[in-house]
């Protein structure tokens, strides 16, 4: 679908391949080889035959746990003694705290002000240090460049980091290690660091599997980053899937561009829709930023009739005063 | 804590053992084996080590396909050929649908007319026939009768049948196969038919497994009855816990009588809360009446500190509609 798009010409290293494999054997200790599930009645509906890789059972309930503590591991014993630092109102907020909890190292996460207390004190409750700041990305840059500069930590992106990326592929490489046959694997898209992954994972574990990115319409910076052959930002942020309203950058972008197969875009309906059958019909709860891989394939199943199909469903943290439904 | 009922003198025929095993051989291709799943977090709430028996990712969502399979699998071809019938307006209609449409055999399912569309749909889905009726239980009983004598149907009771019962212990039975070490197993209570198999399946694969109810106060029929030594009806049924409303009858009474260790009575607030806590921490769907037994080890907690408890999560069927949270 992106074949007019810029590409590496060369293959990615093969260092990669052995990165994977050693962060995989390292953060064993600290992650779920979480189940895949499989439902009769989705398969019906869709004509597929799928197999959820279940991230929202992992340790914090999502998918990131395997990259924060595949981050904090690379760490020499100088930077582990100074801490980490990071930025996040999600997820990746609770997984960097747990996993430097895990692995005796301080966290300093940088909450903007306005995010929920409840999630605050997740943060506080896995031993990360909170430190509120004003609601921008600006504010929240700041905040966390005074922290590496006044206490030496390291700073680790939730999603731009290689380590991360390649953390986040563990999903999908345990998932090909039980079905090697998957012709398709989909993921949400969000800052890229699970759909980077994932492509590298593919790529080195699949048979000729192809990696499908599901990104709303209301934050498909991914989607037009594609297209245009350059990082671009969102146009809007008005999605439900709030897992998903972050940017791509320099480090997956490349990655992306050379292994992702296409991005589909879903509508706000469309994503509450998939989230639904996914709670009805598997009797689990996944978070909507979850169920947007879904909805991607349910909006073109006719292009994947009779396919073997990995959907990774990324996390399960939702806060049930608030569904859509 | 019941030592002063009145019980049986003599233990039950080896029969029953048999039965419990040709049950289980015979219903297979028509039950998922379901999995279980374990979580760190509630262990540290409760205390004690927690094995979940997920019966919410059973086919039709709830353990009543197990007995409901059973059950016609024992009738006879001329039986077969005049079809099942029962009143229903919950779990039990759907899993005898689906049972008979599995085997091959009509089904009548008797549902009061106040009963949400949404729960008639499903039977109808499952190929059942749907008879409404008033929604009084003469009503409902009545109409079954009529078509027993009109169309030679045979009516199978949702709990107070043996063959639904020895159905219903097979939960127990994987669960004790997988997790022989168990010291209790609770479950919720309501006509009896799920804590009479599995009272079963402890007594003869448990290793001195004790079973334990959980029963709503505001349907708490069993635990009078076990008191009084008779079958109570109940004072009130106005709980959340919609599968727990029914009453106990003659065939799974003794059973319970004789097997049951306790049954714990808990309050609305607590059901919602232990529902809560399934949901939030392990990221599964459960209804409300699932989440009882849970609750009622909340409630008692200190008298189960350091064992291994198995707990059945009967169903998963709730309207995301109207979710108590």
């Amino acid at each position: 679908m992106f074949n007019d798009f810029i590409k590496f010409e060369s293959d990615l290293p093969i260092m990669l391949k052995e990165q994977l494999i050693k962060c995989h054997k390292n953060i064993q200790p600290y992650i779920h080889n979480t189940p895949v599930l499989t439902s009769q009645s989705i398969n019906e509906i869709v004509g597929t035959e799928l197999f959820f890789k279940c991230e929202n059972f992992q340790k914090m309930g999502a998918f990131k746990m395997r990259g924060a503590s595949n981050a904090i591991m690379q760490l020499s014993k100088t930077q582990k003694e100074k801490g980490v630092v990071t930025h996040s109102s999600g997820n990746f907020a609770q997984a960097l705290a747990l996993a430097a909890k895990n692995i005796g190292v301080k966290a300093f996460i940088v909450m903007p002000s306005n995010a929920p207390q409840v999630k605050k004190e997740a943060v506080s409750g896995y031993g990360g240090n909170v430190i509120e700041c004003e609601p921008t990305l600006k504010a929240r840059t700041q905040c966390a460049q005074k922290i590496v500069n006044e206490e030496g930590a390291t700073f680790i992106h939730p999603s731009n980091d290689i380590n991360v990326i390649i953390g986040q592929g563990t999903a999908a490489k345990e998932l090909l290690e039980t079905h090697p046959d998957l012709e398709y694997i989909f993921t949400p898209i969000g800052g890229g660091g699970l759909i980077a992954g994932t492509a590298l994972a593919a790529h080195y574990y699949g048979n000729n599997c192809r990696v499908v990115g599901g990104e709303p319409f209301e934050a498909d910076d991914a989607y037009r980053s594609l297209k245009s052959g350059k990082i671009e930002s969102n146009l809007t942020t008005n999605s439900i899937a709030d897992g998903l309203k972050t940017e791509l950058g320099d480090q997956n972008f490349p990655i992306i561009q050379q292994y992702v197969d296409q991005i589909i875009r879903v509508t706000e309906k469309e994503i509450i829709q998939a989230m639904r059958l996914i709670w009805e019909r598997m009797k689990i709860i996944v978070e909507p930023s979850s169920a947007v891989a879904l909805a991607a394939l349910l909006k073109e199943k006719q292009s994947f009739q009779n396919k073997k199909v990995g959907i990774i469903l990324s996390g399960g943290n939702v806060d049930v005063n608030q569904l859509p439904f």
